[in-house]
């Protein structure tokens, strides 16, 4: 295990796997081949071709949204896809793009649209340490339960800003009062590209850092955080570097969180896999 | 003008345009395939193929860069090259690597040899206002004389290391002693690829920050830089979005800057296109 292997691991998208899911001339998904392949009895809301398949259902975001959905549903009740029912995310060629459908959330592997999340750093110092919180995810996690995670982090689902998200989601996961998180500071932005057992993950992940009062210890309001430490960055470093106790993302948010704050040494040989393999270009 | 277009025009590297350098089985270089072409009659050093070029020059480093250099002086001749004769660079496969030859910086591009260089963003707040100190680079430079710099920016040399080499070129540039240096944070790389007159410039730089005295004023030593400016940061982020001020390069470091300091807004349309814009991965 490394800090290369996290990068890798979120990066293992192979091209020829996959084919693009297109709206009109935009691309906005990324099919693997063998969830292509199952999309074909669609025939009145996909056109499934060689090199890509084509969202041909019709009319407006809403129309287009509940023709998707009635394949989901299908493929929710094939086990090929597990439906949320709780959250839809948009799906557009890019940010900030109209939507061309809304998109159930357990879906948007099978599909490989572009998901969007937020994640906050907490940190705070004690006098020469700086340590960062870290929470433990709940057994009933569909992703990645039990693993180690950000203060804060959370899917933006459809019609939800990257702040109000964070706002929202600081106040369930953490307790985080609206007057504190107006200290968080934007940071950037984590991209990566990867292939899991459900189809593509194309995600972006907003970064902000915030410095932690030492007299607030954040509480978990809706059950996916089951317990938060404050854990000294270097021993952070010292376990993402070993195991693969975070979950698989929350790795590489923690690692530029390190690099941007001086943590990581330029005579690290794995320095220059860090500091360019955490944010993918979009296409 | 805009963000994106200094992104855009650092990375304006066409693969179809080039092939490969390699040493071994080992890529060590991208030869724009006009540049191949003139390698040709050069057959001791190089075998020029229609996919790849090969260094065939035989022995240590020391004989390799020899023969090289025996070339460039050729190419020097004919004005393909325009030689510098005082820095040297190492040619390797990554970073950290035992060097297959050194190369003279000037000659760099035309071999599309990777190069490494260290930029150090020197800032100070005074009230609520952030500010960065910008040196404008002397009318004598050969690339981009004129336009405006970060506080210290330099190339790496063969067999000087990052931290070395900021502590060189701070004293050299802007004569800040190494006690003052020693404050400086490293904060990660931006990389880009970009095709220019002469090649390819295959580019890492090695990011710092240093958090100035207010009772300090940078003086340059070496003539690289006729002058410092303190300007408020926001201002200088007006003049990158609007204007081609700045050397290519440095507007790339300093929306890095901008963006792990929280001084652009996720709200911001450009966002994501320097989030993930800034960091060509390697390969």
């Amino acid at each position: 295990m490394s800090f290369r292997d996290h990068i890798r691991s979120c990066n293992n998208y192979d091209p020829s796997r996959v084919v693009p899911l297109t709206a009109g001339n935009a691309r906005i998904g990324l099919l693997r081949r063998d969830n292509a392949e199952v999309l074909q009895r669609f025939s009145d809301v996909f056109t499934v071709a060689e090199q890509r398949v084509e969202l041909v259902a019709c009319g407006d975001v809403a129309a287009a949204s509940r023709a998707v959905d009635a394949v989901v549903d299908a493929l929710v009740a094939e086990r090929r896809v597990p439906k949320w029912r709780n959250e839809s995310f948009d799906v557009a060629p890019r940010w900030g793009a109209p939507p061309v459908f809304r998109l159930d959330r357990g879906a948007v592997p099978f599909f490989g649209t572009r998901a969007y999340g937020v994640h906050l750093n907490g940190y705070l110092r004690q006098g020469e340490t700086l340590y960062l919180w870290v929470g433990r995810r709940s057994p009933g996690k569909q992703i990645a339960p039990n693993k180690l995670d950000n203060l804060v982090a959370g899917g933006i689902g459809n019609e939800h800003g990257v702040g109000e998200t964070l706002l929202k989601e600081g106040e369930e996961e953490a307790s985080i009062p609206g007057s504190l998180m107006s200290r968080a500071i934007s940071a950037g932005a984590v991209s990566y590209r990867m292939e899991t057992r459900l189809g593509i993950r194309d995600d972006v992940l907003f970064v902000y850092d915030i410095e932690m009062p030492a007299d607030f210890v954040p509480e978990n309001r809706d059950g996916e955080i089951v317990h938060f430490e404050l854990m000294p960055v270097l021993a952070v470093l010292e376990r993402i570097r070993t195991t693969s106790d975070f979950k698989f993302n929350v790795n590489l948010v923690i690692l530029d969180f390190a690099l941007r704050h001086g943590l990581l040494s330029p005579d690290d040989p794995e320095y220059l896999d860090v500091a360019t393999g955490l944010h993918r270009p979009l296409d």
